[in-house]
């Protein structure tokens, strides 16, 4: 696997490629990226795997600085995983001086993560458009843990016209239920297995779904009841939504909806999702 | 030459050409589209003129809906100077239900057009981008008429990291010195005389500059006094910038210095621009 930084080389090592299979991640891979790659290897002739960590979708007083880095050990694991290509771009690269540029969507990215992190998701297309014009990939991976980002990035593609396939890709979690995720390194041992209790809330009510519940706010506050008993925590949104992230009150059609949480935990701020019923997804 | 008004057929005529050299337009072709398409056809395999009336690029109150149109003339225009496909899409297709994405540019889309037409170049930039991923065009191709926007369009294809060449062409220009434009259509033929006051102001700055005039100030004043003869005339903005689209108000470096101007006539609102010296751009 070959480690590179500039565009104009990556572009050079693509040329003629079949096809080829893109994992644009910030890096600090863990199992769930490595799921990502070994799809993305099943399906393409050449892999590329960037670690970039996105300045443009951090906000002010979030963990840009302290976000975890160890590009050796992204190394390993993308080649280890499938990976031909890493591509670790500077930020000056990325964003010379005087980029101002942004993509601004309205939509999927409006509420709930675009809420409570303005910018973000204009950060986030910004950089996934960029990086999808550099690779031209045929297929890139996305986790679901991202559920919201992987709508925005389908919205980014489809407005933009892009030609890529986006292929979203199951969460990862860990036996505790805690959703695989870069930030879960600033847990202590004992943080993180208190951390699996957003997937036990997200599973309560995925139970009480099973059992013939179908008023949203009944589900919700079945989740809720799990969340009250974690006193540290404190809860930013728990949400039921439609494929288009508009809260469902009734639930009519489970296939497209979704159940939403983010909270802070230990000073970390955590997302998770879930369907209604895994068995709609299997 | 094939009408195409699909993205996807577009697509498919364009699989494993060489390369493909891209007009995108208004329609309503004149000569100056004539010299973008015969270029274009000079350096590329396969040629695509696209005509769409982008209304995302009008603002309220604006000519959208009177718009100059003629398809059938435009096709005979394109194939005469050696286009393979023109595309022509449905604003329905480009802009589905739904459709909120923007691109917002900073730099060289603020101030003149930018300031005088709020929202324009984020429309502008939205559909280019659009049609650069839809064609994957080698080359595109621009007028210098639009001088911002060409400079907006080299920024969004810099900022996306798209890998097209962008060609900018000179201004054509009437007898009178007239530069060509489909909205000229809303001219009487006297009117359209008149109309030549944009360019005669510019070159008398060129003149005055030839001289041996150096201060902005002055050019800018030589050619307002040209303007205060036509009493029909309302000036928008008359401005000597430097290649970043900033004013400039001593010569140093004339060879990205452009002379810009844009004005009401007659209830049509008109754009032009010159260099300081035409030889400087021979």
């Amino acid at each position: 696997m070959e480690l590179i930084q500039s565009p104009v080389e990556l572009r050079a090592r693509l040329v003629g490629a079949a096809s080829v299979g893109f994992v644009p991640t910030m890096g600090f891979l863990h199992d769930g990226h490595a799921r990502l790659i070994e799809r993305a290897s099943q399906e393409n002739e050449r892999v590329v795997v960037s670690v970039f960590v996105n300045p443009l979708q951090f906000g002010a007083g979030e963990d840009l600085s302290r976000y975890p880095r160890d590009l050796a050990r992204d190394q390993e694991i993308a080649e280890q995983h499938g990976a031909h290509l890493l591509f670790h771009p500077q930020a000056s690269v990325m964003y010379p001086e005087g980029f101002t540029s942004r993509i601004e969507l309205g939509g999927p990215g409006e509420g709930w993560e675009g809420a409570s992190r303005p910018g973000h998701f204009s950060g986030v297309a910004t950089v996934v458009l960029k990086l999808l014009n550099l690779v031209s990939p045929t297929r890139a991976y996305f986790g679901e843990k991202d559920w919201q980002q992987l709508a925005v990035i389908r919205r980014v593609v489809r407005d933009f016209n892009l030609s890529v396939e986006i292929v979203g890709c199951p969460t990862v979690r860990e036996p505790s239920g805690l959703a695989l995720s870069s930030r879960n390194s600033y847990f202590t041992a004992e943080q993180r297995e208190r951390a699996a209790i957003l997937s036990r809330a997200l599973r309560a009510a995925q139970n009480a779904y099973a059992k013939g519940e179908r008023l949203s706010k009944r589900l919700l506050d079945t989740a809720r009841m799990v969340l009250m008993s974690e006193r540290e925590l404190t809860l930013d949104y728990l949400a039921l939504v439609d494929e288009n992230l508009r809260p469902i009150e009734v639930i009519s059609r489970p296939e497209g909806a979704r159940l939403l949480i983010a909270a802070c935990l230990f000073g970390v701020r955590l997302i998770d999702n879930m369907p209604l019923s895994e068995n709609a997804h299997a």
